[in-house]
């Protein structure tokens, strides 16, 4: 049995705790928080609010907010133990002073209403010395099925990634709701096939799955659509988005 | 039980050939194809080649390509029988000379390698008379739990919001995936996360389900990004979408 200790136990702490304590291999030894008056903190585990107090362990995960990260492991009364955070956007590197530093990051996002099933969540780890790559690599393969070596430069890119293809693209349903009330038509006609088109891309590439009037240069409807947008928020989108993909399949038409 | 004649037999023809078949009040009497060697013809069903040889029938479902939907219908050898057509972006005024007409469009992406569950294609349906809309709802209903009256009007709006929504969001996952590749990230690290998305704004709105740093205004992620997209494809894009989700949420900050 390997024994970790959780720093922080916000949405993604708890929810790591859950899962943890259903793997047959790792369980959490010991919690720490800033204030132990913290609503959900389990009973069946230790808690403390003094780095001074953290017992020894396998593993330690900080899942603190980003800017916390680089303080508390300038805190910790060790350096020479495996400590990993959680974040996306920050580089391995934001864990000063730690020689055995580490990231374990799950790409999902949490909250508190939505139980996590881990077995599904993309974990992305690294480690500064690759001999503790083994051990985080255990860990994330007894929570899910989908582990993968990301270092801090991907990881990088793999934010910038995100952010295009799930804040872009819900700030774009956005958009499409609000041409829907603006001409008292439901959104919901539009959710199947914004679900469809979500998963279409899990089992063909994005290039494939290309539809609309922009990939077959079918002017007629982009003249009328760019009409209807002039003047709009919609319009600079529109137009560049529109360019965009019709520079991509430039080449199918010479 | 009322009949229903086919007027062209390609993807849509043959699904909704299927659907209707299915249904207990309906039943598809007969088919029009332009070359009856057409290899998908079912043999249960009468065909025919000829547009004088229609029989008489409840409706006409014209789906056939949207340009050639005006010729279908000036030939037509009858103009006082219910005749519709199946496009999202053809007015219901496209079937000449039909004084009653309609559209029955099924807001789903057909293809023939998968099998359409009708029970979910929301059915935007609109008659030229009042009094066929309650025939057009009947089968709908048949087909479909999701069943809306769609004027020409919003049809347009709604087929400008599903390219928003479908082939913007499709081609931002393209560039999504174009980050990944560059970086030797595979793209199905973000698959759940892309259909988390489009999961969640079925139960809340996409204003409310927005998350990342322009919503936040994480000035500091921002600007890494902002330099890690210079002089790319990203590059407008980046900054006119973060610019669009930023102005959005601009009241919350005040």
């Amino acid at each position: 049995m390997h024994d970790i200790i959780l720093i922080g136990f916000g949405n993604v702490g708890q929810s790591l705790f859950k899962g943890i304590q259903e793997t047959h291999e790792f369980r959490v030894r010991q919690i720490f928080v800033r204030n132990k008056d913290h609503a959900d903190l389990p009973t069946s585990v230790r808690v403390t609010d003094n780095l001074q107090a953290l017992e020894s362990a396998d593993l330690y995960i900080v899942c603190v907010t980003d800017d916390a990260i680089e303080e508390i492991s300038k805190n910790l009364p060790f350096n020479d133990r495996l400590v990993v955070h959680t974040s996306g956007s920050s580089a391995v590197s934001s864990l000063k002073d730690q020689t055995r530093a580490g990231v374990f990051y799950p790409l999902q996002s949490f909250s508190r209403s939505k139980e996590v099933n881990w077995k599904e969540v993309p974990l992305c780890l690294e480690t500064t010395l690759e001999s503790d790559l083994t051990f985080l690599k255990k860990l994330g393969r007894a929570l899910s099925d989908k582990v993968y070596a990301i270092n801090s430069e991907q990881r990088k890119k793999l934010h910038l990634a995100a952010v295009v293809a799930n804040n872009f693209t819900n700030h774009l349903y956005f958009l499409a709701e609000s041409i829907c009330k603006d001409h008292n038509i439901p959104f919901e006609v539009l959710h199947p096939l914004i679900l469809e088109t979500a998963t279409k891309i899990q089992s063909m590439t994005p290039y494939e799955a290309q539809t609309g009037p922009a990939r077959r240069n079918d002017q007629k409807t982009l003249n009328s659509q760019l009409q209807q947008v002039e003047g709009t928020a919609l319009d600079k989108i529109y137009k560049l988005l529109t360019a965009s993909i019709a520079s991509t399949y430039e080449r199918e038409k010479l």
